[in-house]
């Protein structure tokens, strides 16, 4: 099958999520000793989750991480503060725990996936999933970053990982990025898909310094130009202005929708590769959980488009995926409270219970 | 010694936290992998715990949430919607991982303390530990909650739980609180000690109708004009216009910072008593960690006068010390990265090593 059919099948494949499930938790959370509502985004989850797996009882006892690795083109025009080399050595480290995100993984049990969809040299380590589609992307200042059957493949890569996640049992999915220069193509995403200006959706990056930043913006609003992105139709604005990195998240969030696996979004390069899901699918983000509020200017628009609310602030924007583990435990105390919390019944709140209690049938003070 | 003495000699113990071990905490942050500052409040709280504990690498094996629990007389005038027995019930359930917040504990292994200060009865249940001050406050829109002897005795009670954490070796502590009316409460000494007005600083507690919420506002004032609590005096307005949990959860708070201790707010009620801490001991609040922001109206202006950001946006409105075990989580998260994450140096981002991993010395592809 060629690399188009398999991202128009997975697209197909998704449906929405199960509201009959949904109704049986509400159901269900109202009848937990607690006053309504006021466990609030712990009981959404909750609902939400149910919808996704079609289950009213959820557990995460599988958690994994994609991480997906490329270099941009673009990064020749001095748009990030960082070396090209950090690409290729983070993306080794992340197999190592020795990053931000892979030492929060590693800590609280998560499992790392990590996939090289286009780091500009060859990765010599062996936990590093192969999946290049070529040695990072053109420099869409002059050209565009790739083919469309190049975007299709990066596509693909990610619904991969997605399907495999599937096959080996996985409960709840985090997606991460690793690429020098993802800011710049993030925002020249975001700005062509929602018709926001290249100030509202530009941020600073890893901490770039006034004349980079004002050159940063001037190569997205150049690259826009001269492409013409058709805001209408994703895989035409992620190959023009995008990276492979942000086509393969994509890639995870439609497959992970398509086989109904929770899927939990990061900072700003993940929304926006979520938001490019959601644009090729209209049920996909009914999948998607958000995480933190990422500091990265942009991410608060990103989020908003997918009429989403992080739940979690904490000024950071490191990206990695550093965002799902913390939010991976906030989804599972959902679970708890769904799973192990009392119902009225069996806290026993009404006076007759308590009348026993007080005549000491239930407990004897030793 | 008498209460009074314990709570003088206990505010003089509290220091400011270790500037330096601060400054070393943050010079170590310095060195991590990843672009300055990316990490936020994870950094943050890292840098924060230092100073409390005065060692730059710290963990949170053994992590403890204290709940106090009373009923207040002011239940009376009909400012709750729960029946009054809920206190007994729950208090007695938050010993056997039912309620919200015992569930949580229970499922993230955080041990729970459910201390009796002033339950309307005698609590029928072993595992509840008895300082019980009196049989409930008095309804305090006719006359003082209790009297300053009983304030500081309540106190006691939770600075001796601090005290006892710290001689069990408890790593962090959380306080929670068990008691129908105790929104109420809060919302009287909040608007006293901060001088907002009644209508910024009291909510719909459990979920009041709006005739009985009005009512609710009403007993609050007629309360304070009748009392004339000093807003200097913090001990003065707890015991005209507080109950017996918010005097031994500002024990606690009280205890944690003359322990060292770390010690996380949990909403509304818990963050109301943290800022009484705070105005007995100006150190106190450089021990305090917030965790969630609480729904319910009066939290945010009771955080923000303790200079805190809350870092958990759940909507909750539970109290019993439900947004402690994800808090601990949290800071866990922040340990982690000063424990686990790799430097500069260890993540090699640097050219000389980056060729050595292109020659192949490094890493070999099997």
């Amino acid at each position: 099958m060629k690399y188009r059919e398999i991202v128009e099948k997975t697209i197909a494949a998704i449906v929405p999520t199960d509201r009959e499930a949904m109704e049986q938790a509400r159901h269900y959370q109202e009848q937990l000793a607690k006053p309504p509502r006021s466990l609030g985004q712990l009981e959404e989850i909750g609902i939400r989750l149910a919808g996704m797996t079609g289950k009213v009882h959820n557990e995460l006892a599988k958690r994994r991480i994609v991480v997906l690795c490329a270099d941009n083109g673009v990064w020749d025009e001095g748009v990030s503060s960082a070396p090209r080399s950090v690409t290729l050595a983070q993306t080794i480290n992340l197999t190592r725990g020795l990053t931000g995100a892979s030492t929060l993984a590693k800590h609280f049990g998560d499992e790392m996936c990590v996939v090289d969809v286009g780091v500009h040299c060859d990765v010599p380590c062996p936990d590093v999933i192969n999946r290049k589609v070529a040695y990072g992307t053109k420099n869409f200042r002059y050209e565009p970053a790739m083919t469309r059957e190049q975007a299709y493949q990066a596509i693909c890569a990610g619904i991969e990982q997605a399907d495999l996640a599937r096959q080996e049992g996985v409960d709840i999915l985090g997606v991460g990025e690793m690429g020098v220069g993802n800011t710049t193509t993030s925002s020249a995403v975001l700005a062509v898909l929602t018709g926001l200006s290249i100030e509202e959706v530009t941020g600073r990056g890893g901490g770039l310094l006034d004349k980079d930043f004002q050159h940063k913006k001037e190569v997205i609003a150049e690259a826009i130009r001269r492409h013409q992105p058709d805001a209408q139709d994703p895989v035409d604005v992620l190959s023009k202005v995008g990276g492979f990195d942000l086509c393969a998240m994509c890639g995870v969030f439609l497959g992970a929708a398509a086989n109904r696996i929770p899927v939990v979004i990061d900072g700003f390069i993940s929304v926006v590769a979520a938001l490019c899901a959601a644009r090729l699918s209209s049920h996909a983000k009914e999948y998607f959980f958000p995480s933190h509020a990422s500091f990265e200017l942009g991410y608060a628009h990103a989020i908003k488009e997918l009429e989403l609310e992080p739940f979690l602030l904490l000024e950071m924007r490191l990206g990695e995926g550093s965002g799902c583990p913390l939010a991976f435990l906030t989804i599972e105390a959902a679970c708890a409270i769904m799973n192990e919390m009392g119902t009225f019944a069996e806290a026993a709140i009404d006076d007759t219970y308590l009348e026993e209690i007080r005549r000491g049938d239930q407990f004897t003070v030793q």
